[in-house]
């Protein structure tokens, strides 16, 4: 099979306003050693001529495990103090995709989001069915409790308590690569907005909305005020701008963001084309993320 | 303010096979009853200058509460012999939308993604958080068993003992409507695929994938095979092809298609734009669809 010497791994950890903890020189430290795991992790699979599939789950996967990230373990409570998460796959190559919306007894929806591909007819799975389908295919189901630390249960009283939505900080994790036979992939996990109504579903999980992949035209992971990414399609609008007005990744993804900001959406996404080009952007006060190719890892957390 | 002198109702009631027993003088005599029935009451909306958004949700209501569509009442049943509805709206002058998936006692799903969108910050809300939402709203919730007619039920477990899929009759409905404002909507409402898992969600309820509509381009409902509509993020492909591409509502709608196509998707759509330019198009057998304006009322079910 034909090689591209180009292999390259994005992530990100969400985009917000930054919580005065994570300026600590600690937090800066224990985030750093995270998305750098993260991107280790994706980039030996890519190294070892895997697919950007399993790249950016394994990726994403090391995300969700990290109590530092909304997302798997560690990701914030909804009105009733329960966790619900969303995760959604898409293959570049195929354009197949998997998706998962509000499931809480499992531990790596990026890895529940897989399976339905893999093994479901369909490409998204709810609530409980969702987690019963894995179960049956092999995965072992956990307790929701065991996703929730106690830093965020804490954050989860104190707004209780001010009675105010915690609109700042995001922490959706989301992964896209490129691999050695050129194919592309993207991925997204989240444990949506703290204090959501219980239910709601975000951007992460909705193909075109925060998840989207194609060979033809980029990879892109978004993450930030997810209602507005679904309203204006967002990672599909992306993809759309390339395709039909020929524009290049960089310029497609200003477009897209500007259109984003003229519904007064706020985030940011990562994403790649089949060439190995990135774009990297947000409009919130800062983002978390990283990328790793041949020549460097790069990590930022402000 | 001003108005526009042409309004514009479209509405479907699904793509696939034909089954033999629609075939009959009797069942042609009513859907069409039926289809007529939704037009004319949407279309009464837009006489009095109403909105396109209170149209469609209201030609919509009137085939979730026929039995002869699989929407609300007389869906089809999944795996455990259960109905879980989806659906959406959207509304082309302020890109709002509300969607509802995985819901079992509701008895107007359409109703419930207005409600949604109107009374929640949120977009998507699903299963039983989304009916607690809509109870909490004012919105009568029923006993799900009261939505399965005993056709459907029939249906489902002659299915049960061939032990097979039925992807043949689809029976999704959806509506777009053009108002005196220059307004364009959406609104789509499915039982999803007869057989489907529990939990599955198909582009009913998807912004972008069969739910669009932006005043800029056009409104789009789609009906189908779910997934390949999802996969293709179908109806914001056909808008994204008008605006960025500067194609016709039409040859937008043609490559759209063929899109889908390519990738082994079987359905259709309706589309119009605030000129008053229409859409309708599909790639199976037939497809249930009518249309009324100010010089015709039409219905073809075949």
């Amino acid at each position: 099979m034909k090689t591209n010497s180009k292999i390259l791994l994005i992530i990100h950890g969400g985009a917000g306003t930054l919580p005065k903890s994570a300026t600590t020189s600690r937090s800066i430290d224990a985030h750093n050693k995270a998305m750098k795991k993260a991107l280790l992790e994706g980039y030996g699979i890519l190294q070892k001529n895997g697919s950007s599939l399993d790249a950016v789950c394994a990726a994403v996967k090391i995300l969700e495990n990290s109590a530092l990230f909304n997302a798997g373990y560690g990701s914030v409570l909804n009105q009733k103090g329960k966790v619900e998460l969303d995760a959604a796959i898409m293959d570049g190559s195929t354009l197949k995709a998997g998706s998962v919306a509000g499931v809480s007894r499992i531990r790596n929806p990026v890895l529940a989001a897989k399976f339905i591909m893999n093994y479901s007819k369909h490409v998204m799975l709810i609530g409980r069915h969702a987690e019963n389908f894995v179960l049956r295919h092999g995965m072992k189901l956990i307790n929701s409790e065991s996703l929730i630390t106690s830093h965020q249960y804490e954050k989860w009283q104190a707004l209780k308590i001010k009675k105010q939505d915690d609109n700042e900080k995001f922490g959706t994790v989301g992964a896209v690569a490129l691999d050695r036979h050129s194919n592309i992939a993207s991925a997204t996990s989240t444990g949506g907005i703290m204090n959501k109504a219980p239910g709601r579903v975000g951007d992460s999980p909705i193909i075109g909305a925060g998840t989207y992949a194609n060979n033809e035209t980029c990879a892109v992971s978004a993450t930030g005020q997810g209602e507005f990414f679904i309203r204006s399609v967002f990672s599909y609008d992306l993809a759309a701008q390339m395709q039909y007005k020929n524009l290049s990744l960089e310029v497609a993804s200003t477009h897209a963001m500007k259109r984003l900001a003229s519904l007064g959406g706020k985030g940011g996404f990562i994403a790649l084309d089949r060439s190995g080009n990135m774009a990297i952007q947000f409009n919130t006060e800062a983002m978390y993320y990283g990328y790793i190719n041949e020549n460097e890892i790069i990590v930022v957390n402000h």
